[in-house]
């Protein structure tokens, strides 16, 4: 690890208000020659809009492009991110990886930090997770006390799902997409529909909060999440 | 719901770096008359220590103080601090209720938003929680693709603390205080001892960061976490 070289700075932006962003976040991406962001093949990054005001002129920008199938595969678009950050990091300049959300709770920066992290100086900078956003969307308490919780991929198959679901007091199902038919079938065989609330695009202008239930069960997008709350109504009895 | 009455903010102030506030807590910290937050018998609060540099002369502050047992119960303790801010709120002024970490998650805040959130407007601001706060300052990846997540109180007993852990990729085991003997005891039973990473004062300058299985077995802080990551490597593969 040379000593001059950049330090490579994974930063949590916060689920989408970019007045979600952390103090210290803002320090670090005001700092940083160069900022790097995943993004779609055409079209905008939704980790830089969240910071767009920020993002200065000087500041070179590194987009990590996502095509569409068939194309480069996942594995590839990594080694070659890791490559071109590598590159600003060895000529001594300090990298921020945008992070929506954390970025070590389901983050593509953990794919990043994997490759770079014997080489190179990182920080990490928590954010806001889409699981404590949508909470406060919905004004629905996640856990207190000695209640256990449970963060459930939608991509799993049913039974996993119900394992899981079994085995906490709350439940947030991420990753929602194209799984909204299986997941409701999964929360009606358990008797735990009616309790389960749809957060879409939580503390954005265009957020929705609904009954999971009502939710016509077309393909919901990929950030959106159905929490499942059972916990004992919290009074402070303990 | 009186329209001229005070709104109660709940505002995640995160894990103890004062810069890991948001920009919108502090923007409502700042713009609130009344500051309110938990706090021991004697002594500070740890929320308003996180973000005292901000806290003006003018605003006023309300101590809800939990005092040793025996005393009044945590029931009478909440009741009688919400009974204090809903004083605040009938006069028209808007309350800030500080929440280390999150507000919904494992947060006392939970108790007086069950008691006040059907009398007033309340608005809840997420904060960077502890969940993330340590990963990040252990550097350890939470959940990546289709990883599922488990939080569990080291307060359950042995086997619903196992049944949860088989029930997840990767596991964080909250609460930890007087439990550390037992949740090593169920870890080594599982073999998952060695992989286990403790942490403490997560983001604080007594920030300590240390394998579980050399972790003294005395009474660990109220804030420390077990952070037990079984996923596989992320390499973008799917």
């Amino acid at each position: 690890m040379a000593v001059d070289s950049g330090r490579l700075c994974g930063l949590g932006v916060g689920p989408g208000d970019p007045e979600l962003l952390t103090l210290k976040a803002l320090r670090l991406l005001r700092a940083v020659p160069v900022v790097a962001y995943p993004a779609p093949e055409h079209g905008d990054s939704f980790a830089r809009s969240i910071v767009a005001a920020w993002i200065e002129r000087h500041q070179r920008e590194i987009a990590i492009r996502f095509p569409m199938r068939p194309g480069p595969s996942p594995v590839e678009i990594y080694d070659g991110a890791a490559a071109a950050l590598a590159a600003e990091l060895d000529a001594g300049r300090d990298v921020a990886l945008l992070c929506q959300g954390d970025p070590l709770f389901y983050g593509s920066f953990i794919n990043v930090f994997t490759r770079l992290a014997s080489r190179y100086r990182v920080e990490i900078v928590p954010g806001v997770s889409s699981l404590t956003a949508c909470a406060a969307a919905a004004a629905i308490p996640l856990v207190s006390r000695d209640d256990a919780l449970a963060v459930i991929p939608a991509t799993l198959d049913e039974d996993q799902i119900a394992t899981r679901l079994a085995a906490s007091d709350t439940a947030a199902i991420v990753k929602l997409g194209r799984h909204v038919v299986k997941v409701r079938r999964v929360l009606d065989r358990l008797g735990i529909l009616n309790g389960a609330v749809y957060i879409e695009h939580a503390t954005l202008p265009t957020q929705r909060v609904a009954p999971f239930a009502c939710v016509t069960p077309d393909v919901a997008p990929y950030f959106s999440m159905v929490l499942v709350a059972r916990s004992r109504k919290a009074d402070g009895r303990s």
